[in-house]
């Protein structure tokens, strides 16, 4: 296909651009930091959402839905979630637009409709949902409060990309409240545990869990936990937080309940969310120069077959001939597409749904009709196999398996194979920069070394790993002691 | 259960209230005309979303997401629809918030952070759809498009009502796009029905589909086509709509594609959405004094079994006991709750999920078991019937379709019966003011007369209806010739 085509050890963010524009995945808006995501992207992140959607279900949870606004004077009561969300704000301050008299033919913000209070386009909710569940709450039999919310909030930023960083993006986030801090800590592990299991098995990605420094941690909460996945390049991807909030929000917004024992007490918190950053992962963990690798379980398309044909009828015949194992990939789940497209010719399909990250592809001619056989190719190891056409139905249906599992692996081996030891500072800026992995390093519990070590080296404590060993040994940076090694890494 | 409770023959408007607040379905937020989807009237919702999906999907449409800000430029292009939107637009002026130096402790607006062009909350995302869609079409062969989005949007209004009329609401818009005026008023008419299909088949509301007068149409269509329906109190409730938007916005943004003949033209198009409005129609339509009353096919929950025991062994025991027909339900599809709170008593429970709506109830206590026998009471007729033990799964699986159509039917019954014709003006204004119902009236066909009607009575056209036939007449007001009776009333 006619495409740009950096190939990723050359170039990788560019690479990852050209993959996501040429794939039909998502573009630039005119707006500034804003996606367009088209509509095979949307049809992947749906997937994820189905899925997700799922899991939180069967863990007890009901979606509902808050404002998109907060009211400045809410936004501000939990000081410290303000403040770190204060500069990438967008604020409305108006409603109303009215003709420009200075200008003809162009809109102006109609000074009489200023809005007495500002309103912040939500960065994330706890503001508004915590003044709400305020009202819900009284007594112990009110608890827990299991929600989900699927939603858009905006961030501002400034340098973005697309799925990684953008102004606007799409996720989810919990927010779930609990009578003591045991349930709250255990509903934070929960859904970290939810988001590792979809992570593993649906995007087929291997991901490190664990908590966040005190740096890395989320505005307003005690702890953040996170999962941690391995791009190609080396460099992290922070891909789901699970926040144990303590009752940071309960006390700025004064929600208390009076429990079992007939105590007034303040209520405890968790919130956790992932976005359309997922997307992101997804396709640099997996994808080749060829384009996009789909891990089944959340490809929009499974199987895709495409006609060698020269006239009319043989299309024709081609797509009868096909039509039993069609229906019959069709009742065991499997989305499968016949690209009887006769404005382009078989090899073009070939790339394009390489390009589309389809896991199996089948090309079936005249020739293979006579044969009784068929030519299927499975886009993760580009390995073409000859079946016969009675076992066709099964042998692409077992391949989804195969391939699900095969890119899992493959990511596992290659994230092992990036994660190093670090026992000297050489070592670790070696691991770092030339290596380009995931260095395990002592560290002596500062803010002002992991400060020190980012200023020197772009790398930073992506988390404290919460099945790694107690081990005795000293900082990396500092020579100080240190009971543990945390994962540092350049990150996304 | 202690609630406020209005009865719908005294205020019907203060009932909706209460019955949208007691039955936990929304309620006001903090925000200024925005409300909070409660998990249960989110749910409902979700049932909706789910089924209206489904019918998109398979009309050959596919999901996308597109910003929510629309650059103000961008949203003046098509002057129209501007000028019908901008008088409720929420303006986002400021990208970044700051500590107030006059006022410690709180945030300002960052006076640094003045964007440039001011970004509009989208209203409707006609505006930034068509700037991307230029992009994307140049030739015949990259049309129709066919696209739709879940997204929520924001219209300010000063006097709202939960769900039917709120600041921010949740709705799903379609944008198409053809080569032809042929296959775009076809789209057009088409999502219509899907409409209407969704309406009749799983709100169990009938409609009338008609188009919309001149005053009536949506800024920058050519022609709107809508599904009306008449709630309980004799007034419409447009429930969806569907443009024809001609070639307006092809010509606003400049979108021209090449045809088959090799000449440049301009796209046709069209849009057509639902919204959140539909929880109002759906509660407004079929609810009575008791609370909600859910058609089988939205209902969040289908059945709910209400034990009534004396010690936890009963109440053990009736679990037990009603295992096998709640494992039976699910593999039908039914969602079944057995609600074994021991803080509430079973009266109150009654009355609870009387009041949410759920179809089907059954009350199960010991002397049940001991005759294998159990009361199977349903929501919408109120009917209590005892039922033999082995046959209760069938018996209430059926009632299902018995209630999803006894909704329907009665919904439609009561709305034929208040559709009158009027055939003076005398007539009309008691069928508007006295009999409340909806005028089948002539009508002169102009802006003038249909405003002086809404003047003097409120009323106004609902829709040209489209299965009317041809009559020839006077108008109702002005006397002038007339070739058709259109549908008046008060409305939503």
């Amino acid at each position: 296909m006619a495409f740009d085509k950096v190939k990723r050890s050359e170039n990788y963010s560019e690479w990852y651009n050209q993959l996501v524009k040429n794939a039909d995945l998502a573009e630039h808006s005119a707006v500034k930091g804003c996606m367009v995501i088209k509509p095979y992207g949307y049809a992947i992140w749906e997937k994820m959402q189905r899925q997700l959607d799922d899991m939180f279900k069967e863990t007890g949870h009901s979606n509902a839905y808050f404002p998109l606004f907060v009211p400045k004077s809410l936004f501000e009561k939990e000081e410290k979630n303000a403040e770190g969300f204060a500069k990438e704000c967008a604020v409305v301050t108006h409603y109303r637009l009215k003709a420009n008299p200075d200008k003809p033919g162009t809109l102006m913000a109609d000074p009489d409709s200023k809005l007495e209070e500002e309103l912040v386009v939500r960065p994330t909710s706890e503001a508004i949902i915590w003044n709400t569940y305020k009202n819900w709450i009284q007594s112990y039999r009110d608890l827990p409060i299991l929600i989900n919310q699927w939603a858009n909030v905006v961030r501002w930023e400034m340098r973005t990309r697309l799925f990684l960083r953008t102004a606007e993006f799409l996720w989810q986030e919990g927010h779930t409240a609990h009578a003591s801090k045991e349930e709250a800590l255990e509903e934070t592990v929960r859904m970290l545990e939810v988001y590792a299991e979809f992570a593993q098995n649906f995007m087929a990605v291997p991901v490190i869990k664990g908590v966040k420094s005190e740096n890395e941690r989320f505005a307003g909460a005690d702890d953040t936990y996170c999962i941690e996945g391995m791009m190609q390049d080396g460099k992290a991807l922070q891909m789901g937080t699970s926040h144990f909030l303590g009752q940071n929000f309960a006390k700025a917004f004064d929600v208390k309940f009076q429990s079992k024992e007939g105590k007034l007490e303040y209520v405890w918190a968790t919130s956790w969310g992932v976005s359309t950053r997922l997307m992101g992962a997804l396709i640099m963990v997996h994808s080749d120069d060829e384009g996009l690798v789909l891990p089944p379980k959340l490809a929009p398309i499974h199987i895709v077959i495409v006609p060698v044909y020269r006239s009319d009828e043989d299309l024709a015949t081609i797509k009868m001939a096909m039509d039993p194992q069609m229906q019959a990939w069709k009742k065991l789940g499997l989305t499968v597409k016949f690209d009887g497209r006769d404005t382009f010719k078989p090899g073009y399909k070939f790339a394009e749904w390489e390009l589309k990250g389809v896991p199996v592809r089948l090309a079936v001619g005249m020739r293979d009709l006579e044969s009784n056989t068929v030519e299927v190719f499975r886009r993760d190891t580009k390995e073409k196999t000859v079946v016969s056409m009675e076992s066709v139905v099964d042998y692409a249906a077992n391949l989804m398996n195969d391939i699900q599992e095969s890119l899992y692996n493959r990511a596992k081996t290659f994230r092992d194979t990036r994660v190093y030891e670090a026992n000297s500072w050489n070592e670790f800026v070696e691991i770092i920069n030339v290596k380009e992995g995931f260095a395990m390093a002592h560290w002596d519990g500062t803010g002002e070394t992991e400060e020190k070590i980012k200023e020197l080296t772009k790398a930073t404590i992506r988390c404290i790993p919460l099945d790694q060993p107690e081990e005795v040994g000293v900082c990396i940076l500092s020579g100080k002691p240190s009971v543990k090694r945390v994962v540092f890494a350049k990150a996304y």
